[in-house]
């Protein structure tokens, strides 16, 4: 049974989307005991009144006024607001009353927060933000998408071995393909950064390291963990979720030009809804901020209810499977595991400060 | 009237493909004086006989045998091969007989080799290849697309410079809006590169710089122009090239999973003839690589003789608008001209090695 803190506040959609993701969580997972909603009570129960949900013994509200916006600097709001919808989550999950939280808010609020008061796993040194890709043939996971734009070639190693033990314990890969994103396939290619990570990535004995992989691999199952920095990976999360909506948008436009298209379009609509659900980036369930002691899953700003829904699923998986358990275990058994005290008080001011927007 | 050089051998499709596109160039840019062939004799005549061209006296054969390939490591390649149909193509640059050249062969080579024999403009230090990217709306620059993968922050501001030039005088954009890729928008957000190039660019008055912009603002009509590091541009081009025809290909499937579908489709068939068209990277002309001395054009690997045409087309363009004499006057008048005497030696050694995968 799992216990689980939500961020209410989080999200350009909340509370009501998050609240409603939430009790569609509760309806849909029966292995979750209790959601901890954080945010001003009134509101929030006023909206479990709308979806019929006030007095549910599976929710509990724990009252904040505070909110992070999502164009505050992340390490002036944590400091401002120390009872933030996001802060008080985090609490939650440190004081042990949750095992995970979700919040759809301030990514780099998000991250700051949860490094300083959870701390990162033994070993980790930096966490990643794994996010999940959408492909024809299937999907990729992708990390860090964010959380840290001055990664060392050390810490590429170690979200290639959090990044391995979530694709085979929460997408059911049996033995993951990781790649390290680089601007060409040989070996030598690349920035001193990603020189040196496949250096380590390549003396790491048992992980199914395929080598550099470029952009143009992405798409076409090549892999299925691509390593990359997290400024990297933001761009080239942001870039992906950007043109995949301009294109469908450009492709609406199109098909409205004449009758004859528009007769035709119809005729095609449950193939252009299969496209829309593929492609829309707003709809999967959220990004685990991997190597904190925690499962911490971060949605999309834009969430919809379903998508909250599949963060807090994303969420409970990882409490289910023990995701850091073995993480911590893959780490030392490979020889990687940072000699650093773990969370030490210089590292975690500096990440407060690195995560990429929201 | 204006001379260009041709690397025949460079491409996928070559020499085929590129001696097509020569001939389409020939037959629709008058002010073309002539094209100078590089590569060997008898296979170059013999694919000109097929198309009607041979001995016409707008082209010229020079011949060479070396070719080099596109798995080669670069600064061996223009070692080894001092007389490969890019280094002729080259010469044929530095020597005055062409004022540009087009090669669709292997990037990091065509860099280097153009680097190492043309040298940087005066005032510029690095050049970076400018990508024009389909958009909806229009159409945006990207640079540096991979000539330079640990660009440093002033490498950035030269880029800015270079791309307002070629969006001025090319693409025909009035006052050019520059944006610096980046993982938020706000100033101080980024790596350390991100953020030194932010204060330059911020400083230079006179440049239409509006800050920072995230992935998500690539397809939005935000900027015409985007900065960033050869690195982080190459990924992006590469992941965007191969998720635009990865959803192509997805929506093929989908629209041919039934015959209502299927007749649908039929009757959309323009749509997506144009959609195909907007999204398709291998139909663009060519990428310049900006900063050298001449009007240098990367093909894409793959490009078609239409593509190819493109390119011939951009090369022409740059010549005509003299490209290059007004990027050395606006480095100078922005104060942004580097110090370092062009093109010196353990520069050019340095750039040998870092250009991006072909």
């Amino acid at each position: 049974m799992v216990q689980i803190a939500i961020d209410a506040m989080g999200g350009d959609h909340a509370p009501r989307a998050v609240i409603e993701g939430a009790g569609e969580a509760l309806a849909r997972y029966p292995r979750i005991s209790k959601l901890l909603l954080t945010g001003p009570q009134a509101l929030i129960e006023s909206e479990l009144e709308r979806i019929g949900l006030k007095g549910d013994e599976r929710l509990e509200i724990v009252h904040t006024e505070q909110v992070i916006g999502m164009h505050e600097s992340p390490a002036a709001a944590i400091r401002a607001k120390p009872r933030s919808s996001i802060a008080v989550a985090v609490e939650l999950v440190k004081d042990g009353r949750a095992r995970g939280l979700v919040s759809a808010g301030h990514t780099g609020a998000a991250v700051a927060s949860t490094v300083l008061k959870l701390r990162t796993l033994p070993g980790i040194e930096r966490p990643g933000i794994a996010t999940v890709f959408p492909s024809p043939t299937g999907s990729f996971l992708l990390l860090d998408a964010g959380a840290n734009v001055d990664g060392k070639p050390k810490h590429l190693a170690q979200y290639a071995v959090m990044g391995e033990i979530y694709a085979r314990e929460i997408l059911r890969v049996p033995s993951p393909r990781i790649g390290l994103l680089n601007v060409g396939s040989e070996a030598g290619k690349g920035n001193e950064q990603a020189k040196q990570a496949y250096d380590i990535l390549s003396a790491m004995n048992g992980i199914n390291f395929v080598g550099n992989i470029e952009g143009r691999d992405l798409f076409n199952d090549t892999v299925d963990v691509v390593v990359c920095d997290g400024f990297v990976g933001n761009v080239v999360l942001k870039c992906c979720e950007s043109m995949a909506k301009a294109f469908r948008d450009f492709l609406r436009n199109l098909l409205s030009k004449n009758p004859l298209r528009m007769t035709g379009a119809l005729m095609c609509k449950g193939a252009f809804d299969e496209f829309r659900t593929l492609s829309d980036y707003a709809e999967y369930g959220g990004a685990p901020l991997l190597g904190v002691n925690g499962a911490c899953i971060i949605g999309h700003g834009s969430s919809s209810p379903v998508a909250i829904r599949n963060a807090i699923r994303v969420a409970m998986e990882a409490v289910e499977h023990h995701l850091n358990e073995h993480i911590i275990t893959r780490v030392r058994e490979l020889g990687i595991a940072s000699t650093a005290k773990s969370g030490n008080r210089a590292e975690r001011d500096r990440q407060c400060g690195a995560a990429a927007a929201p």
